[in-house]
């Protein structure tokens, strides 16, 4: 046992599911009895029955005490998780509730033998690029922003087009008038953008997606950029309003003449996972690919 | 010279162009000329030159009177037309200004050389279908509507995927979440469905192009159905607003329950066009396909 | 039991196939217990086993003599079995081999049931177009054939494009270099061409889908054609090997300056089907489509 | 002038091409004349009129004294010569005859000022990298090859798909039923793969873009991975005939069982171009994308 790894254990459970809660309580009974010193989220803590014996802490306090964090839910709940960790480079490991997910492929029904395998050091490690988003208006920094998926600028409620310029290094691509455009991480390339007819780079890639929803123009395809590329959008001739959407979870109202800067983060995300099954395993249950003759 | 056929014309011109202004003053002047009895669209009329002679008139007498329609604008105000007027059934004609349209194939450039074999008889007519548009919450009918290129149900501004059941003629078809569903007629299998990955009917079928936007699972593809079809779009799990766009010009806001019902409409619309012209020349044009060797 | 709807009913299996040997003989022997006069097909006949009972037939006389046809095996089987019989139009019902097949699918797992209904006359029929083609060198036709699913012009051996120039009803469309050109039927519609980007046309549909394979110009997209239209396709510039491939099963050689002429054939294939099931159905299933909620 | 780069300039022209015979005959006389020598590469001097003055090479000899090679003809070409030439790492200039290039962006109608700039100096370099493959049968290497833009393994002229199974450094990808598999380059990304509905990779990328052709699984989308990566592609259940084609130039005929090893080669290519253009400048030219407003 590599007891020495994870002597400090934090859960986060997504918001308001009613069967994380149980299994949250289940986790911290069965990793204290362990003798891990485990922390609650406050805000998964609030949910937990008042008998579970638990302790509750803030996501500074996480990110500066605990050794390991699991994430129990769907994608959605580890993608927020990395957003609101990554400066403080944590290794992750998302549980899924039965549903096999791209990022929580560890399931409850089978927890007690992943945690085993965990503290025993039975895991790789997966570090996976994060975006940095900056958006100007004028003069100045309108937001500073983390996404692991995707950043969006998309369309509000109306249903017209918008219409933006592209930069990547300074060097112009395009203009181009489409329901919205991706800019998906490696791990984002299996979410969104492969909606959006995008092709999916390999988790280890530093690279930027970049996927057009819908454009108005046929040739305007999927191009994929090197992950030291500056990449800035910007505005134009939008007489309405613009969506600026990160991770499919945090929306911003642009205004024309907004320029949004998209580069690789300073950090990244350390995913744990079980080193029998790798990338592909996880495409080909997904994706219902063929398996081996 | 077929000079029965045509006796009366009315002209639609863009709202708010400078360019269409001029240019429908100079059309009035040139069928007057020629013994034509012109009517002028209200809200055209009322941007003409006061000083230029011109009988105003409203859509029920444009569509009472008029043997002949002149928009002059671009697609989306020939589309807008057809709408309006599609249902008595008088033919129209598109005149662009200079760039050219799906629809609108003669040019102000050589407008005086269109008009001379319009009058001539030297014109084609080809018949589209319209979609009728019925939607019903709870027992009764919230709205009916006609389109003449699509009908999209699509998110609103919350960067989340719709969730729809459909069905066709009282068969499911699939539920799906996806960005949107774009139920196209031949005519909008060129707009905004062919973005979205659809094929291109052509516009003397009568048939209907249901095409996912962004679809979640993969396999939702563009399906192409008889123009008998009643096809059937019910809104479930969506907690947020969900909208309906015509023709990408009209905009109701839905609410989760809702069902939309889409048919073929009982009237056709009538464009005229050069004979010497066809509907692949068109397509060639507009998308720089291969010209022959 | 409307027993005189099938009182000859021939049977087709799959080439050189255990299973469905084993299947054709006790299927021989069910039908002839209830009274039904059963035709072996005479390829299939010659794989039964020597002691079983039956009567072997060609395909004339089971087009002259029999009510029904059953098909044993997959969705190739079938598509041949109705290539060459379609000319007498008679029923065909499709026994698939465990595998839902989009034309098979009554499973000889419960063709006991399946038949009972056919006999029972519990099923419903749909009529399918087929595909006639015509291909002209130089003055003459060099042959005349029917397809059920596709005819594919595309380049032999060599990796290079083909280049090809389309006609409908004698109007230019394009020239077009790609791998190929899929002109399939709505029964073919969820086969080869959806693999090319095609889209699904109903099955009641009269209509033609042209699909180009990997086309050199990205804005060549599938086009949908009314069923009546005459297509024209023109090879040019093509130094090397041509192919025309029908179903997937048939191919010639073709040179350059050959014309291949498609029309909807003057017989309809009549399938019978469950009338339980719908194509939907179908659908959903080999998809994985959402189903309801 | 930085005299001291090219004092050796090779040229290879497109082969049996009229314009390009005179072109290499007026740049020969147009270098010799400021003192540079030129070697012209053996079968393209075959085709120059006798009396040119010109001093004929073999590749070899191009390899070892040449500082830069003109390369005349079209994308074609200059990855014939990209595949010849790559392990001498000599920079390469393609030099269009008039059509402009992905590659070849330099045309005949202004090379004296392109000459001129390049032995100014007045240039940049690109890396590209180049694709390594070896074929395995059995125990041994059939063949070892380079390629610039793509390996594609296809069908032969049988209209029947090719079955493989894929693996990523020892792990399994999936088993792929499809008309064919592409492995490109980053050069190769705009090429044939870009027809299949690849992916555009930056060509400063080192990365592979894995691209099915038709494939039957609609789940099966095109993959980017890493440049260290190696790709293996094992041909399973292949009754027929199998190609494997290089950049669209070279074909081998494959054996069902056949291994396929994909890697980034050693070398990479030397490509000079107009610091005043970037790759998005040709890209927006080559696809119509929309200007700068």
């Amino acid at each position: 046992m590599h007891s020495s790894d994870f002597q400090t254990v934090a859960i986060i459970g997504k918001y308001g599911d009613a069967e994380v809660k149980h299994s949250v309580a289940h986790l911290v009974e069965m990793l204290t009895a362990v003798g891990v010193r485990v922390l609650v989220e406050r805000a998964t803590a609030g949910e937990l029955p008042t008998e579970a014996p638990h302790e509750a802490a803030g996501l500074p306090a996480i990110g500066g005490e605990a050794n390991l964090v699991l994430v129990v839910g769907g994608d959605g709940t580890l993608i927020g998780a990395a957003r609101n960790l990554c400066e403080y480079e944590i290794p992750l490991v998302g549980v899924n509730l039965g549903r096999l997910g791209f990022l929580t492929e560890t399931s409850l029904t089978n927890v007690e033998g992943s945690m085993e395998a965990l503290l025993a050091g039975r895991y790789q490690v997966e570090e996976r690029m994060m975006l940095h988003i900056r958006v100007q208006r004028q003069a100045g920094d309108l937001t500073v922003e983390r996404a692991f998926n995707d950043v969006v600028v998309h369309r509000g409620n109306i249903a017209r087009m918008v219409e933006m310029e592209t930069y990547v290094d300074g060097q112009f691509v395009f203009s181009q008038r489409s329901d919205g455009l991706i800019v998906a991480s490696p791990t984002g390339s299996t979410a969104y953008a492969l909606s959006a007819g995008g092709p999916i780079l390999h988790p280890s890639m530093r690279a930027f997606a970049l996927v057009p929803v819908c454009p108005h123009t046929l040739t305007n395809r999927p191009i994929v950029l090197p992950g030291h590329s500056h990449i800035e959008v910007v505005l134009v001739n939008n007489p309405g309003e613009v969506q600026l959407t990160l991770d499919g979870q945090t929306n911003f109202s642009l205004a024309d003449g907004d320029r949004i800067h998209i580069q690789r983060d300073e950090h990244n995300v350390q995913l744990l996972s079980d080193p029998g099954r790798n990338y592909f395993d996880v495409l080909r249950e997904k994706f219902s690919w063929g398996e081996r003759n």
